[in-house]
């Protein structure tokens, strides 16, 4: 069963065939929020502090960390920003970048096997990102478009994908080590894009046997009612095999959704994070016996 | 691709692959509904009446309607309940009973095309209620259990849903008419119910090439949060391929899991039913761009 083994100082996380989804927490990305674009641009980092946390106490295994800021020192404001998130959490962090100079500073500042985001399939990303990957022996997102752009055709990103698992072996560097992102396109615009999206999932999962991620918000977009809808997604993703996502996990419905879908899936053994996360609290009468679960007990302000 | 055609007086609805998954709505049930058991013994149809109204409003494509009170006159109650029903809504039924003289005294009292709910594999009832099923043409579920009791093994699940087709064809029924219910078992006594269910669901609909029903809710069946793992696991099931359920449409969890799922299955043509559902009302200022579209506008008791 394919296992990508990421770690952070003290904890290992791994995304994995027949384990429960992997969360990766999306929010410290200044990209589309300016407020943060322009506090961390002057390393203030107020809210990346708090969107750490957050997402980690909401249920993140995993932080992407991205800082991509017009006109502003990426890879130095990259670089702190990870050093900053692993003295405040445990969990492993993706370093999201288009620029490689900023994704080598942050592997250079990273403590751990971190999951590099990312590659694609074009020549002049592959030549360059995948001895970063091999040299600091990371994971890495590999992303199903090249030259030509993201084909519509799910066939062709399922060759780019193979592609980007080949040419990585050709570094030394294993498939299962490689994260596809198979792209999911907005349904919206494209009604084919749900289905096509899930076969694509499946057959790199039961074909290339690769572990596969994705932004879950991009099938919904222009649609209302998004978090169903991306909660519907993501519950038939994980059907069809897709075993993480770059996501926001303070929506409720999508994570709903998606340990929903592991208890399905036979992924949360004994349904047993299920039970912990939605037991009812106890009625008065049991008083005692739930006082006993410390940390389970309701707490009220004092009437 | 397969299409069931389910007839009312005045209205058809089609089960069928590449359709919006069909909801049957259960709540015209008396099992474990004193009150509802206690009226319909006296054929006071007061909850029957607004139960099936409030289904239909909620999204029910068609009713269940059963009868089966201990110790009253289940056939004779269960084909006025039928004509009540139908004097009510034009949505196709499910005539629901374990008892065969029940079946047919439904099948005598419709009028259109129902789906008969149910024949199993056993020898005793498929040569039973079949010739009912080809004397009325209707449709027929056909419930995955022998003689042998319901396996927990989906393969052998699969080989009676495969007999109860092929005898069904020796009685002249074609297997588009034969709705198959894979047997949804609860998780949280079978881990690997949901798996099983799923696998069965997408080899009933790729190699038997049949519709299928289930009770949504078993699979939740001890466990917390029943509405969420309900919702989660129907659209991982429309993922695999099933194509109704019969459930509760008063729950909105799991009918925006299945109308999330139509979307992404690229069911819901142009993703007009979605939009329709939730389409945001619209901001103050384009109070009279909404208004143009009058059905749209929302209401608001005077201040």
């Amino acid at each position: 069963m394919t296992q990508t083994v990421l770690e952070s100082k003290t904890k290992t996380h791994i995304i994995g065939f027949d384990r429960p989804f992997t969360v990766i927490g999306e929010r410290i990305n200044p990209t589309g929020r300016k407020k943060l674009a322009a506090e961390m641009k002057e390393y203030n980092f107020e809210t990346v502090e708090k969107d750490a946390l957050a997402q980690v106490a909401a249920g993140a295994h995993m932080l992407d960390v991205n800082a991509g800021i017009p006109l502003a020192d990426e890879p130095d404001i990259l670089a702190k920003t990870i050093k900053l998130v692993q003295g405040l959490t445990d969990v492993p962090l993706c370093i999201d970048s288009s620029i490689v100079e900023a994704l080598e500073r942050g592997l250079e500042a990273y403590e751990g096997r971190p999951l590099l985001n990312s590659v694609t399939g074009e020549e002049e990303r592959l030549e360059v990102v995948l001895p970063l990957v091999k040299k600091y022996n990371c994971a890495v997102v590999g992303i199903s478009n090249d030259e030509t752009g993201i084909s519509e055709d799910p066939d062709v990103r399922f060759e780019v994908a193979k592609k980007i698992v080949e040419r990585a072996q050709d570094f030394g560097i294993k498939p299962c080590d490689v994260v596809i992102d198979p792209l999911v396109m907005p349904v919206g615009a494209l009604g084919n894009a749900g289905v096509g999206a899930l076969n694509l999932i499946r057959r790199l999962h039961d074909e290339l046997k690769v572990n596969t991620t994705c932004g879950a918000s991009n099938l919904s977009f222009g649609l209302p009612n998004r978090h169903g809808l991306n909660g519907a997604f993501l519950s038939m993703a994980v059907g069809a095999g897709m075993t993480s996502a770059i996501m926001n996990p303070l929506h409720e419905p999508e994570m709903h959704a998606i340990w929903g879908a592991d208890v399905v899936a036979g992924h949360d053994k004994d349904c047993a994070a299920w039970i912990r996360r939605f037991r009812e609290p106890a009625a008065e009468g049991e008083e005692g016996a739930r006082g006993a679960r410390g940390e389970r007990r309701r707490r009220r302000p004092a009437a």
